[in-house]
């Protein structure tokens, strides 16, 4: 169904709250089936607690759009082809944070990471996925 | 209410899902009645998912706002007369993909289609609203 | 991603809606993937239109419920264990006509009917699942 | 506010999936803080989807009535005092499977625990807050 274990989802928050921990940013980290299903998260101490709704709900939108959420920035700007895509579908995340997880050309789960800058928010999902796969897909 | 049957918007759903193939697009395609109400629907295969929501709020917001949804881009910039409009009405969609279904002057339905470009979104819903009408109303 | 083929989803909804022609009860029927997102719908005319999200909501409980929705009836019941899950995961149908397709054991799919008496429901349901499915899951 | 650290969070989860384990039905174990906000979750392979929410919403419930969930069960039957209770504050939990993790006679956290049986739930929730204070509140 998923294709993601909880053990591979266990392991790639392992690996984001430990780059979370290297640049000293304390986070919220989500990890998703295929399906967009919450498969693992912790919130490390002193990070904010709005990131437990965005950190999942990045991982979501990775599913969702199949893309990282980073991608959408440019897209939903005032006068841009998307603009106003943040509201549909639930609410969808347009700032970088959630990085789908491929294998083999398809999406079989996401990271979505929240409570430090966009840049920092990407590095610790980066390092998560790079836990559980090969070529993560980036910004 | 309605007056477009679902054998109609079946063959608008279909006439949608060649064009999509013919432009090489994977899309979500929805028809619905002249209530908003949905009549059929299909997601191609490898279509994004986000665009389930899209594709059927881009129908209903035609409806709702009696024109289609790419009328209402400019309207809604950050200085233009109806910017926040996006968020009412439960979530209205202003960007194109959503086209009425118009019948002796009477909107009888509404097409809508996400998962491409706003260019090819509006071609597939120009092709399915003109299988069951001579003048579709465009953009 | 799905397993689920628009292909086979539609091979289902039409085996569905014949089923209901046969029984002269005009029904919603949709199909959802392995995550529960929509894969294809229609409603024939008719059919009453709060079974639009009745149906669809079938499906989606199927899924997360991993079982037939006719299932959780005897569940949920006053005084039974699970009495109250209806209004939890963003709203539950507790009543039949939601089954999952099932393949090698796995779930990949579900369909949700809607319109007409739960058992006439059911068998439009199983109907849809057996014709992309040797063994159907049913009540 | 919280009291409960991320560490300890875990330690508790760890736990209930050792619980589970042994038991032998695949869990979704969810720990939040004092204030109800979500510290650490997993869903283990093969447990049912639907128990993300109610996982979460158990542990939620047993903090917003500073009770376990199972307390509320004989409240809210029909003709009962509480009957109507578990549509409020947004969606409240009322069987068991979720218990306030107490300290010094304060609430700093609470288990929930659901896709088992609720006596599953119930055990797996006690192991876990077990694991974090001397004297779990049960039943």
């Amino acid at each position: 169904m998923s294709g993601l274990t909880l053990a591979e989802a266990q392991k790639a928050l392992a690996a984001g709250l430990k780059k979370a921990e290297a640049i000293g940013q304390p986070m919220n980290v989500a990890v998703v089936d295929g399906g967009g299903h919450l498969l693992a998260f912790a919130r490390q101490d002193g990070a904010i607690r709005a990131s437990i709704d965005i950190s999942q709900r990045k991982a979501l939108t990775s599913i969702l759009m199949a893309a990282p959420t980073g991608a959408l920035t440019p897209l939903v700007q005032p006068g841009a082809e998307l603009y106003g895509l943040e509201q549909l579908a639930g609410g969808l995340v347009i700032f970088g944070g959630g990085i789908p997880i491929e294998r083999d050309g398809e999406i079989v789960g996401a990271v979505g990471v929240s409570a430090g800058s966009v840049e920092q928010d990407t590095q610790v999902a980066e390092a998560a996925v790079a836990a559980v796969t090969r070529k993560p897909r980036t910004r």
